[in-house]
């Protein structure tokens, strides 16, 4: 690759490196994804998007891969920040748009001031709790909900819900901020119960909102998750806890999220932060993987 | 500020947002430092280095932030990503500088391949064990050194060394990966005893080489610290430890320190990662600190 320009983009904190490839001419190793989300050494984010066009009626196609290069199906706060890039870039003049990832199809619409998107409302399907992915204990066919979960003696009320992606979603008394959640997200990941591993949210409830923390499977603690915002709105109204409409409140920042009688509805504003040429002797001492 | 173009470089780890200021016409507001440094909703660093002409016969001036916003003196990982700069921008042809910093100036050389800065020695001053800045126990006029320091119980063979900014060098019987920095660096830092408050390094000697780990004042822990270097160098010198030249291999990489008779010399790479346009909307965003 001679050159590399990406820019920087975040929904509520979640941040990503977003690699424009609308020929789909620049496939990324995972290599070079580890290097580019490296804080230290490299630009540093939570995961890559590689924007390309989409095929089978899809406008747009997310490539989205974890921090650590493994592939990703899907990303609430990602897609955000991908609508956001291809309507303000003017690869489109839709407001309504079919973004393909590896979850399948996402309708998603941006809501408009002149030529800046200042929220991002994204379909992110149904939820689903069979037991493919996520292989819990109790009735077969029956959602996994509200079942004591047990880490290193504590038991949590926990579910699991798959948003395209799977998530445990675990309910404490008090806020997230006392949970050890760098201590208890990793060891509920790479639970063997989770052959495909797991993301983790920690949530409570306060006065019809749910504040949340996450930790991402691939990634560690991030600051916020859309597809964890949904997945613990869900799992939260599902046992009785909130209606079907909630604010998810993160430590990056709040979303809203809608169950309807079909899907869930995710509505969060996205960022730009900056675009960035890559320094050729910093690609060039990455190898070839670059 | 209309436009904002910076780049990021680091120095064995330990990352720097550059402003390329020559004519001192755009000082950085403290919280715009801040917004910069922030890993997630930023560019992400340990700090911020805006780039002027230099006075009084310096070339140029290293105006260095903490990611907090906070005046820092001098870093000498910072240092060779100034000079990295400043060489291969075409701003000089020189490859003997002198770089003036809050710390005074410093004599910084570069080892070039064509073009290309491939390390960077700086001489950074004689270490000094004044009782200043760093008001520790012990006799009035000698150096502090290998006197024990306690913390929760712990007790630690500690040296106070000053290289234009203070540090405590804990030393430690096993490899310093083994230390849990996070608890014991605040403390540290936050002493009463140290009314400046202080970076912290936890070294150990192996085979005539210092293994070092460092807690950064105002930052955390980071990946490497050039000051930190030679702080290390200095108390494992004077307590006999060490020769008067030996690597310092931080978790970020390693550099090499020799104590003369009249200073210490610092020799270590940089890179550039790449150079970035902030977005004007996040910088508005920021409102009038930006």
């Amino acid at each position: 690759m001679a050159d590399l320009t990406i820019a920087k983009y975040h929904g509520t904190g979640n941040d990503f490196v977003m690699v424009e490839d609308l020929d789909g001419a620049h496939p990324l190793s995972a290599e070079l994804v580890a290097a580019l989300c490296d804080r230290h050494l490299g630009v540093g984010a939570d995961g890559v998007i590689r924007v390309t066009r989409g095929r089978d009626g899809d406008d747009f196609f997310m490539d989205y891969r974890n921090a650590d290069g493994s592939l990703a199906e899907m990303c609430g706060n990602g897609v955000r920040c991908l609508a956001k890039l291809v309507y303000e870039r003017g690869f489109t003049a839709a407001t309504d748009l079919r973004i393909g990832t590896r979850a399948g199809t996402k309708q998603v619409s941006v809501q408009t001031v002149g030529d800046v998107v200042t929220s991002v409302t994204v379909g992110m399907g149904p939820p689903a709790f069979a037991r493919g992915s996520i292989p819990m204990a109790g009735p077969a066919g029956e959602p996994f909900l509200t079942e004591p979960l047990d880490v290193d003696g504590t038991t949590f009320k926990a579910s699991a819900v798959s948003m395209g992606n799977p998530h445990v979603v675990l309910f404490v008394e008090r806020d997230p901020s006392d949970v050890d959640v760098r201590r208890i997200g990793p060891r509920i990941e790479t639970d063997e119960r989770f052959p495909e591993k797991t993301n983790v949210e920690f949530v409570s409830v306060n006065d019809g909102a749910l504040t949340a923390r996450v930790w991402e499977r691939g990634v560690g603690e991030t600051m916020a998750c859309g597809t964890g915002a949904c997945a613990a709105l869900v799992a939260a109204n599902e046992a009785g806890l909130v209606p079907a409409v909630a604010e998810v409140r993160f430590p990056g920042g709040t979303v809203v999220v809608e169950r309807t009688d079909t899907e869930v509805i995710l509505r969060g504003s996205a960022e730009r932060v900056f675009e960035a040429t890559i320094d050729d002797a910093w690609l060039a001492a990455r190898g070839p993987t670059a």
